[in-house]
């Protein structure tokens, strides 16, 4: 399988390509920069010598070549750039890990945003995509550490399409060599987005970095 | 400690008071009706026999008698009920962990409400009392059966005075014996409360009851 990260430059979307690549797979960083893409990709080889070729290029060259599209961007121009990309990305199967946060001297809080959530837009703005959300909760600096043990936080992974809920939850696997969990309809990541503003929350609260995982589900989802 | 529970007959307010009851809590529950309250507490009682007095009687003469309320009542009639009960509730915590939540053909959802939590819909109707939120992801069948081990089911708090956070943390570790979690301002009670709805939707999906467990803060907070 081939996945594109959009966003593939930012620390959320290369953390989980970088995962992805050691875990074996094909991965394309994108960004609107195919140099920058090409930079980031080269030193993540360099570093880690990943199992997985991993390389980076435009955002419409990488997503062309790719089966599956992961979302990675920061939700300011998230409409703009999903609108942009509606063409390349009309066929596919495309993940949202995209955050409506807000920042003030309260802390962290979720954007009321007119979608609900920023899957739920880009279902909109991608008629002709198959839109799944996942990797909201997994924090960019235990992703780049290829020693942190993720095993035990969970991807909870919402859609419409039970075949490619399948398709995301086997990626979450390989992200985190842990579980990837069906957390349920497509409309629950209005759920899912803003609970990262707790888990930031309390990383400032507790100096950590949090996680989530779901207790009362079986290893894999076996449940007997 | 005297703690009262609005919403003490439905099964998240008798459960979290009967465990109350069995850490040693002084615990009454309310109920619109004091004779279904009574009823109640004494079943509780009899069937468990717990080292905490448990007693049940009216909704206010509940709250007059306690230090901490904790409000557990469906979503629909909030906004009556907890204005009825303002003057009682005046000078008192209010832990609320009432989840709006809808249900259709597509599963559980958050409600979209005016002020985007019950926790703050209730901060703006009781201004002279303290309001956090807790409590909101333990599942009542759990919490009934006293054989289930809750240590690993994070209660998540959120408040704007510490010094009341603190005490519902207290209040959350002798619940389940496991960890109450600071999980940041008040307003995050938006997110905490649909995130039910996600472990509703996990809960049929994988046949089991799910709660929330919060990776990377070492057990009691300690991060040392």
């Amino acid at each position: 399988m081939t996945i594109a990260i959009i966003g593939g430059t930012g620390p959320q979307g290369s953390g989980i390509g970088l995962r992805l690549a050691v875990a074996g797979e094909h991965v394309i960083l994108g960004s609107r920069d195919a140099e920058r893409a090409a930079a980031e990709a080269a030193t993540l080889v360099d570093t880690h010598r990943p199992d997985g070729r991993l390389e980076g290029m435009a955002n419409a060259d990488a997503i062309d070549q790719a089966d599956t599209v992961i979302l990675a961007v920061p939700y300011k121009g998230h409409a703009e750039l999903v609108t942009s990309l509606a063409d390349t990305l009309a066929g596919k199967l495309v993940i949202s890990c995209v955050n409506p946060l807000a920042f003030d001297k309260r802390g962290p809080v979720g954007m009321q945003i007119e979608d609900l959530s920023a899957a739920e837009e880009a279902a909109r703005l991608l008629p002709e995509s198959t839109l799944a959300g996942a990797f909201h909760h997994l924090s960019a600096v235990n992703l780049h550490k290829l020693d942190h043990d993720l095993s035990h936080e969970d991807v909870l992974v919402c859609g419409d399409d039970q075949e490619s809920k399948a398709t995301v939850i086997r990626l979450a696997e390989l992200v985190t060599g842990g579980r990837g969990v069906d957390a349920g309809a497509l409309r629950l990541a209005r759920h899912l987005e803003p609970f990262t503003a707790v888990l930031i929350s309390m990383n400032k609260r507790y100096k950590t970095n949090t996680s989530v995982y779901i207790t009362g589900i079986r290893q894999n989802g076996d449940t007997k």
